[in-house]
């Protein structure tokens, strides 16, 4: 899409040379014909750094825009970034892709639906109302269950398991809300990619990124009922049991262990080989490994049990 | 039904005029031609101004009844109201039904189930495996997911998008229990109702109302595998985020945002602009609007990061 | 499959005669021809008193074994035991058993699969999308909602309603680690069976055992987004409200309710009638019946209530 056509969509002046947006992008992850956005203070060391070939941007911030990147003005640029996400939307389907590519020895149930432009490897067993989308790949060996959903482009890997209804790569949470409370959907152009030798329970939930890629790492263990929210990246082996879940964009290390029903805010970091116990609830960037935690507001699980002693004994006061 | 059918089916004595009952509704709601139910003395100011056809009562209840009112008496009337219930339940798909009416420029799949009596506006996306009931009505520019489930008679509206693995309009978890703690369904012969621009996740509930309609606003935004319990109302641009839900009959005003895993318990009010952090428990009615809470028990959000720094003093005494 | 080629897969030494191995089971459940597996001291007593006809077993306790038991020496019986468990994993279907047997007066959707070996009762609704795995069996009366998935070998009741995109016996979450902290699932080769006169809501998960059978007794009611663990068992018209959940092996009694996002660890035990508040935690096993609790740690409803009157004087310190 041309620069121009964006100014336009978003009715802001536009008086640089035009040129082509392949996308939309973070500060730090735009290259130069993609577009991102800022309208917070707080960034100002990433706008600084930005290679993004445009930026939306409040009037305020303006100085700070590196010589390279063009200045799109506008009064907010969160909300002016979702009208043009929209735009950068892929069709859901797209008649115009191949058909789909079913690799020798995979068993695909003729109740199944496979979208145009889907590669699936060998030896899969694909059965009953399962919705595989555009370009997804899926690799060898991996079994989808009844009524499972994959959403456009995004991967499954090799030797995986996911169990019923389990939906990957539907959109993530996200939302411009202007000054009268009213919302306005940030399309969820990413994807979702979930590595070899993963499984993942029934009833379950993976969004997909909203920019990038929300990654399922090898050797995960997802069990039913869990949320896994935009661009969040779960490290090797780690096991979410029941009803556990994360907002987006945290980052899990390796062989972290979230108990049945804890959960976790978003935009946070967890040390490889952390463990929390059930209804624990993470607020905060865990930064040592290998302890065990418990708690909302979340501490070390022997503290935990500590305190929960000294509470106990208030009944007797 | 007759109401003298309806003596019958429940046992209960009948020496009145008899007259055509279409329904069963709630002591306020009826109206002339419906049945209510009442056993509970608290009910009473109720029974005297409702202005159903006929009441479910218990005897000590009777001298409370309107003269305009024919009262049919019962030990248990919840339980004969359970009873009753299955009588005035739809068929779950009806042939005698118009086939389904399908917009201009609606493509709809043809592994997706469009049930008699459904209408489609116009321009929407139906994708494979999505399950439209009976008398359903879809807006336009409507987007159904894969394996997307709504039951029969809900209304979903123009420029919605719900995800993969979601329902709408499933049973309410009502059910009467007598002494033996035995369960009798009460069929959900009520709806929902989804307004326009409005959003769900994945794998999310909403369920149908028992009598009436559960009402999710013009511009909410539900995350993924989220309960929204029977007769709930969602005000306009209220945000419940993943794994959030509601028990029954609980209405929330406009902008209210319900946190990941947060809860709210049945028949209570919400204020608008009412923001619940993670994990926040609501259990009674919130009458002021625009404030922030935390915890279970629930408490203002400032006050419950007071008290846990209080609690964490615990440990060093 | 031989017991000699059980040892060949798990690279143990034999030197015994050969028998038929049928399956794998737990010490104290596995009969002469099924084989089992200890690595842990605490369970000596169970070794002891074992009826397998082999047990996969580290060095140190060989010594408790009984002389009709064969012992195949390993260093990590359990992670053998995953590895063995996929060689006896049945195929998720199988064309060469019998085609579907659907009662009189059953109406299948042409949109539902029902795999070989599934018998329908009377008088049931299968609704589109549905997916009835192989050998299942279904009562009479009982409705499937559209996209409900049931595993092979699950057994249904009669008078049972499953509402949309709920699944019955997907894989439970087990899986043994190694040193290096990678898993190896353990196929989950056991089944569920729900009893009559169950309702189950939407998006509800019970997964099926890993041996034996995860059990639903009679008229029981399970709401939305309920998790249900591998070889649980649920007593006659126990209640479980919406998003709570149960870890694995814990036995409910009868008439048990667990409130709105309660939940359970595993292997414990609940006498029947107690009651369980929203968002319980259950870690102990509960002996005496008839009493409510609330909490996590878990106490008694009104030592919970006059806990966090204590608690909120804290504020006033």
């Amino acid at each position: 899409m041309k620069l121009s056509e964006i100014a336009s969509i978003i009715s802001s002046e536009f008086n640089s040379d035009d040129m082509d947006i392949t996308g939309i992008n973070t500060l730090l992850d735009a290259n130069e014909n993609e577009i991102s956005f800022v309208s917070n203070s707080k960034y100002i060391k990433d706008i600084k750094n930005t290679k993004a070939g445009a930026v939306l941007i409040s009037k305020d911030l303006l100085e700070y825009i590196p010589t390279s990147t063009v200045a799109l003005v506008t009064d907010n640029s969160y909300w002016s970034m979702a009208i043009l996400s929209k735009h950068f939307a892929p069709l859901i389907e797209d008649e115009s892709l191949d058909t789909p590519s079913i690799g020798e020895g995979s068993k695909v149930s003729a109740k199944a639906e496979i979208a145009n432009g889907a590669v699936i490897g060998k030896n899969c067993t694909i059965l009953a109302h399962v919705y595989v989308g555009a370009n997804v790949v899926v690799g060898d060996n991996t079994i989808l269950y009844p009524n499972v959903t994959v959403y456009r482009d995004c991967k499954i890997g090799s030797d995986c398991i996911i169990h019923a209804n389990t939906v990957v790569g539907s959109d993530g949470f996200g939302f411009a809300t202007n000054g009268m409370g009213e919302h306005k959907k940030i399309y969820q152009n990413g994807n979702a990619i979930i590595e070899d030798d993963v499984e993942i329970g029934s009833n379950t939930s993976i969004d997909r990124a909203v920019f990038g890629t929300t990654l399922i790492k090898k050797g995960v263990r997802i069990d039913n009922l869990v949320q896994i929210g935009h661009n969040c990246e779960v490290g090797e082996y780690s096991v979410f049991v029941a009803q556990s879940g994360s907002a987006g964009s945290t980052k899990f290390g390796r062989n972290v262990v979230m108990g049945g029903q804890s959960a976790s805010a978003g935009h946070l970091s967890v040390a490889p080989f952390s463990t929390f116990a059930a209804r624990s609830g993470i607020t905060k960037t865990i930064k040592e490994s290998g302890k065990t935690y418990a708690g909302f507001p979340l501490m070390e699980h022997k503290l935990w049990m500590k305190l929960q002693a000294k509470i106990s004994r208030l009944l007797k006061k």
